[in-house]
């Protein structure tokens, strides 16, 4: 078993800062939306983020693994909010990426390993809403 | 329905850099002991995070709307991940809500506000994990 440990406190208005041992502060707020200021990152923001992360870091494992070397991977997600029955509800994610490759002939198994990382990543399968995957490999 | 959008990009080696427009970028990786760097956010932190942010801002909502003046909210978060028959799993989230309030009275009214924040948090509602929460009114 592993775990992780985050502090959150409140520091004014509608803001405050999240802190990890040892890593960068950051800074966090309600979102615009809902009356929070602009440009701070949002519990949504996080959590897209960290789903994006999770398919990421997962893809560099069996990337690596299946000796696929890596130019570039880049990543666009989007999660949807809507209200729901019992109140706001995430109702998807979606992650785009787009790998660029050194050797085509590995199209195939860099495609396998970035659906293979979806399928592994601790944090979609911890979701109860869908996790969409888009890939493009150039 | 509201959308939130995150780039997350591979840099080099096990770590990259997790975007969201006119915010600051924050650095990921992977988590050390799956063989990343140390203190880097990870995608557990993330979620972990993401999920007391939510619990903040919706404390925040909650306390406001019942009229509660807040001295002080601070958060403890612990995310433990596990092997499940699929894979790694989220397993749980505790949340540990300190709270200083100016009136005395309102203590009851406090715990009513932070547990109903939990309650409709839309992050706690979008996993299959289940989110403790133990609060501590001052």
């Amino acid at each position: 078993m592993w775990t992780y440990k985050v502090a959150v406190d409140w520091k004014k208005g509608k803001t405050g800062e999240s802190r990890c041992a040892g890593k960068p502060t950051v800074e966090v707020a309600t979102p615009p939306e809902f009356g929070g200021p602009e440009n701070i990152w949002t519990p949504e923001d996080l959590l897209t983020s960290a789903v994006a992360t999770c398919i990421m870091t997962s893809a560099l494992f069996f990337l690596e693994r299946s000796k696929i070397t890596l130019k570039n991977y880049q990543s666009n997600a989007e999660a949807t909010m809507e209200k729901g029955p019992t109140g706001l509800v995430i109702t998807g994610i979606t992650v785009a990426v787009t790998v660029e490759i050194e050797d085509p002939a590995q199209t195939e198994a860099t495609q396998k390993a970035i659906l293979q990382a979806e399928k592994t990543c601790p944090l979609s399968n911890s979701l109860n809403c869908p996790v969409t995957l888009e890939v493009q490999i150039i």
